[in-house]
């Protein structure tokens, strides 16, 4: 796998390291299994723990009103600020699964929990798969066991590959810097079928970590807020920061960023179909939301997507999504004074798409992949 | 050209009879020629005016901030209630063309004026094309007043001809109801390089309309307002209806929402690489608003729409997009009891989705084109 951080866009801090990613961070241990939601004998279900004596965390679920029963068990049965561990399986996502699938993701819970020896409430359950369809809790709950008897340190590569579902490559990295260690592991935005997009991301640290919620709604903002695959929102996106505080030595500044911008845009560089990655970057717009709504519509713009793919500097389409996302309002006319398309290098699958809207000060940026013929194969033809 | 009226989701009036769509209704004349801005020697500028002694009018313009030159023309230099012509080209939409494309647009507006003998605020100026370039005006207005030169009630399909950009085929229709006659030309939703898409709608009758304003918007909201290829509202829509009130009979109830409807659906079934119609009905919302908003994020979800290329009756799609569109709110969880795929017949292009959201008892639906293969290579691949 290469490094992530020779990508583009992401800055380390001064002296950070990476280390092997398959080590989690001190503290922490993890185990996977097959337990025969996926063919074929692939991973399938997988627990973490945190094995220090305190553990600070935070947990962020998806929005979506039709949230899976995971992200409801997570809302209504965790102690987000206390996670010791987390319980997951990929083939599935209950969602969509009425009130069976509520009791059968708090059986999951309860299982974990059992296995690892910690409270209930401190399991984090998440799920990714096919929708709509009952699980099989006889086999994840035998699972979960089996996974919670072959807990390591350094199975955190075999956790994250029992977290893929159309991923093409393991998702995860450590990196030492200032001290602390950071790992993390992520997922997305592969789909199965008939299923949805769904982003999961694990960060564990020895760090201290006096706010968790701020530190992990800051940098998600800053990477995970700041792509878009295909515009859509998961049913089931969990995103949980757990900091066991051992080294008593604060995250350096920027490092929670860069590990979470790394893997959203190996998530964004993995979506479905996605041959290049662009930036729209939106600057002199009045406010934050104003200057992310206009990004927003340029990255999600079918018309901007496919001029990504066909390496076409299409500013007019630049233009007209901007205009639409200020509907009703004045602006002053985009055109190529106002407005850059540059390929960044000409090997490369990055591009940078620059709007100067010339209403305030404000800026903002998302990261989105392009859109391609793989990406309708994937969606109309690959289905049954 | 295949009848209108065998249209699925059109309900026609009572009595009404298509006539031959060439034939503009009684007092509009049109006229059409080749000026040079499409290669190929096609038609590409056109006219029409009204020769009765009254004509009540309404116009719709996008919305979009960045508006082309033709729209801030109609916006700030038109009586909109009392057009009497039309002057329109294609090949160009002077869009994104700086205070020149304005000077070009009045000049197109004056040209036209003085050739047909009418007022120049009396005149609405579109346009349609590719956009950043500036415009030969010169070529424009020589066709213009050729193209007043050769006015006749017979030329409607000439006139429709010369507003098409990448259409498959001229959109117009004539119809006669309750004593009245409409005949309405549309263009759109092809695009053309390096452009945005345009929706161009001119719509005459002798029937008396009291009041145009609201039987326009009425109209509109109930077809052009209730359609989508790809969710991007262009720089150049315009809408225009002319009423003279000659029979001095009203329009029978319906006509009006008939006659666009068949025409909105002509231009979804022509969207970029449309080879399908799918129609989402959004039941049980608390609201209007917010029963669009969820068949909007329903009918622009690449999920959906490849879904529907692919005939798959993935309705976990469907409810992740309603979830999305509902987010950080309560919803009943949707699934197969609260979620329809019906494919109209088995050789039908044509589909319906339903949701009934369980919140309340407000409704709304769109009708959407699929994504396929031929819109990424009309996007794509077919750009310079």
């Amino acid at each position: 796998m290469s490094s992530f951080f020779d990508k583009r866009w992401v800055n380390l801090p001064r002296g950070a390291e990476e280390l092997d990613s398959s080590v989690l961070a001190p503290g922490f241990r993890a185990g996977a299994t097959h337990c025969g939601l996926k063919d074929g004998g692939e991973t399938d279900v997988a627990v973490l723990v945190c094995d220090a004596a305190e553990v600070a965390s935070s947990v962020l679920l998806t929005r979506n009103a039709a949230a899976a029963a995971p992200i409801r068990v997570c809302r209504e049965n965790l102690d987000a600020g206390a996670v010791r561990a987390i319980a997951v399986n990929s083939g599935n996502a209950n969602a969509a699964t009425g009130e069976q699938g509520f009791k059968d993701a708090i059986e999951m819970q309860s299982a974990a929990a059992g296995a690892l020896g910690v409270d209930d409430r401190e399991v984090v359950v998440a799920e990714t798969g096919v929708i709509g369809v009952p699980l099989e809790i006889d086999l994840v709950t035998d699972g979960l066991r089996k996974a919670a008897g072959s807990l390591a340190r350094d199975r955190a590569t075999g956790f994250t590959r029992a977290i893929m579902t159309t991923d093409r490559a393991p998702k995860n990295l450590s990196v030492k810097a200032g001290g602390v260690t950071i790992s993390a592991q992520a997922k997305g935005a592969g789909m199965i079928q008939p299923g949805f997009a769904t982003m999961l991301c694990f960060v564990q640290t020895d760090a201290q970590i006096p706010d968790p919620d701020a530190a992990l709604r800051e940098a998600t903002d800053r990477s995970f807020e700041r792509i878009t695959v295909d515009g859509q929102m998961s049913t089931n996106d969990t995103v949980v920061l757990q900091a066991t505080g051992e080294t008593e030595t604060p995250m350096p500044a920027g490092l929670l960023d860069s590990v979470l911008l790394a893997l959203a845009l190996e998530v964004v560089a993995d979506g479905e179909g996605a041959e290049r990655i662009g930036r729209a970057q939106v600057t002199e717009a009045r406010d934050a939301e104003e200057a992310e709504r206009v990004a927003r519509a340029i990255a999600n713009s079918p018309l901007v997507k496919t001029a990504l793919t066909g390496r076409d500097a299409n500013w007019g389409r630049i233009a007209q999504a901007a205009g639409m996302a200020l509907a009703g309002e004045d602006m002053p006319e985009p055109g190529p004074h106002s407005i850059s398309y540059e390929e960044l290098g000409a090997e490369t699958d990055e591009a940078e798409i620059g709007i100067a809207l010339g209403r305030g000060d404000a800026s903002a940026h998302v990261y989105f992949s392009d859109l391609t013929h793989e990406y309708i194969h994937i969606n109309a033809e690959y289905t049954t």
